[in-house]
């Protein structure tokens, strides 16, 4: 499979924009009364060139993938608990299934990189590169061929799936680590105000990672541009989100980024192609304390800001979730709400 | 119709609690890592003392009221909106109706005291106590028979619904004078800190608004004690409010407060029954500044912080309902995820 970067075209368009805003203002509310709800609504409406967005069968993406830095004890938990954890949410026990059957969105876990052989079955899509990444103190996390695997896959998944909005999320016990170097390199942020506790290491634990990952950045001082940071820092899970993204917004499909890790992916793919940022609605400001330099990028490269801020460190697309029905009222706004006019309501200037 | 204070039970429950978080962290995730929604999850099973809540038959309650002091000019909008919005609401194109057929909240509309006749229908509850509230700058905005009346009816109008929870939203031009004066007199804040643009006043009328409230605190130095404040500022719709949240917290019900009018109310109704705060969820956090004050004085009283912070200052109820799927996520977390032991996922203390 060969990587090639779809073009995406920007979101702007300053004619439907005042023609979405006009619409949100002749709503019966005061102006602007809606908040973010009403900039949201507006940002669908020009993500989908229309005056009526609508939101049709929305895809939860899981990507797993396991990393050969977790061997370095980089994280709480065991990398075993990736699988355990692809095998919990096809049962529908986890997070992430649970949210996902409350508001009706169709779950795809995607095998990225697994270091586990899965038993095929309906809603799992097998498109590992290999049985995890390698570790990324000892060389690259992935070799250039595996990065634009992994990339292309993650095209092809979304490509596959009908709808016009995916929801990202990601499992891979470690890849707290890969996004915390990407965004490390990416934004030239001092790594230590990238790193975080993860799935909850203890201050010892936080303290080891933080030496590790200094030296992993170190190890890969060179690797500068976005693929090359991808490649050396993983995971494959990461890259696939990244090629996701990248596929939804050609296809002009709402992207709705979960947390810490999806949004590095994320992060990738926009310093690849900046017109993707407009795509984005980020879902949550996560409790994992790099995030805020992540949504501080994002946004500036025109993301949506993260519509909760609940104190979520979870991961899996459990945020993207929870986050899922404030677009649904956004759209129901704009299509459903009735106009002064239409309504008989007196607006302020007949006060 | 008589208003006695009826009996609130505190949620506290160490027991349950502990009970309760054991579920949580026995559920297949990081400790804690779903953040204010477990929190929520454990309230959730403290108010109904179990560890499996269920939320039933949720009730949008929005009562409408209109105001005298309107008429000195503290709203951007005309009185006349008041009635035209509840004809909006029971046409189902407020934002109130939008959300709440997106949710499935059922919606009825209470006549508190709305200055217009009604026609009779499907979804409209008539309480009205009297065509409007009187001018609170000449004297109190009702008597105390028609806010012990308010009260009551607020109440008896819970009762008569089904469910175990009630979302409480408001509609009154003028409201959000009511809600700035009570806040001051009952929070002993300044009066500046507690008035807001509303619906949206300009700057002149925001200063017409602080003179015209600062005038009226002044002429009600005396209404110190809850009900005295509420019979000096109003509105009927508050008072209703408030003997709404009351029944709803004794009979054990879930309640969840809109915004800035709302939480006044709520306010109220805390100063007269403290343990009705633990039964409170503020839905977000408003645009209109006093909230903040109101907010913390909840909070510090047991109220659940607000949820949602998208910067709303509609009220109707919106909030509420665009809070309301988190509850749905958070006893769903409680009664589908998998504990690590059902789903044969390593915990931490394995790796």
């Amino acid at each position: 499979m060969r990587f090639e970067l779809p073009s995406i075209a920007p979101i702007h368009d300053t004619a439907l924009a005042q023609r979405l805003q006009q619409r949100l203002d002749r709503k019966t509310k005061p102006q602007g009364s809606l908040g973010r709800l009403e900039s949201l609504a507006l940002r669908l409406g020009l993500i989908q060139r229309s005056e009526a967005p609508k939101l049709e069968l929305p895809q939860m993406l899981v990507f797993a993938g396991d990393h050969g830095l977790a061997a370095r004890g980089v994280s709480a938990f065991p990398s075993d608990v990736t699988w355990q954890m692809v095998e919990n949410f096809l049962a529908g026990g986890a997070a992430v299934s649970v949210l996902a059957r409350q508001h009706g969105l169709a779950l795809t876990v995607v095998d990225a990189g697994v270091a586990h052989d899965f038993a095929p079955r309906a809603g799992l899509v097998d498109r590992k590169v290999a049985r995890g990444t390698a570790d990324a103190l000892a060389g690259p996390a992935m070799s250039d061929a595996q990065c634009r695997q992994a990339l292309a896959a993650g095209m092809a998944v979304v490509h596959e799936l009908p709808g016009n909005a995916v929801l990202l999320g990601e499992m891979g016990i470690g890849n707290s680590s890969s996004a915390a170097l990407l965004l490390a390199r990416l934004a030239g942020q001092p790594i230590d105000a990238c790193v975080g506790r993860g799935t909850g290491l203890d201050d010892a634990g936080l303290a080891r990672k933080r030496a590790v990952l200094a030296q992993v950045l170190e190890r890969h001082a060179g690797a500068e541009q976005p693929l090359d940071a991808l490649q050396a820092f993983g995971g494959f899970e990461v890259a696939m989100l990244a090629g996701a993204a990248l596929q939804a917004a050609a296809e002009r499909r709402v992207v709705v980024v979960d947390g810490f890790i999806a949004s590095a992916a994320v992060l990738v793919a926009v310093r690849l192609a900046p017109a993707l940022a407009g795509y984005c609605v980020l879902a949550h400001r996560s409790a994992e304390p790099g995030h805020q330099l992540m949504v501080r990028e994002l946004v500036q490269q025109g993301a949506a800001e993260p519509l909760l801020d609940l104190g979520l460190r979870l991961g899996e697309g459990s945020g993207a979730a929870l986050a899922w029905p404030l677009l649904g009222s956004a759209v129901r706004v704009l299509a459903e709400m009735a106009s002064f006019e239409s309504a008989g309501v007196s607006d302020r200037s007949e006060a």
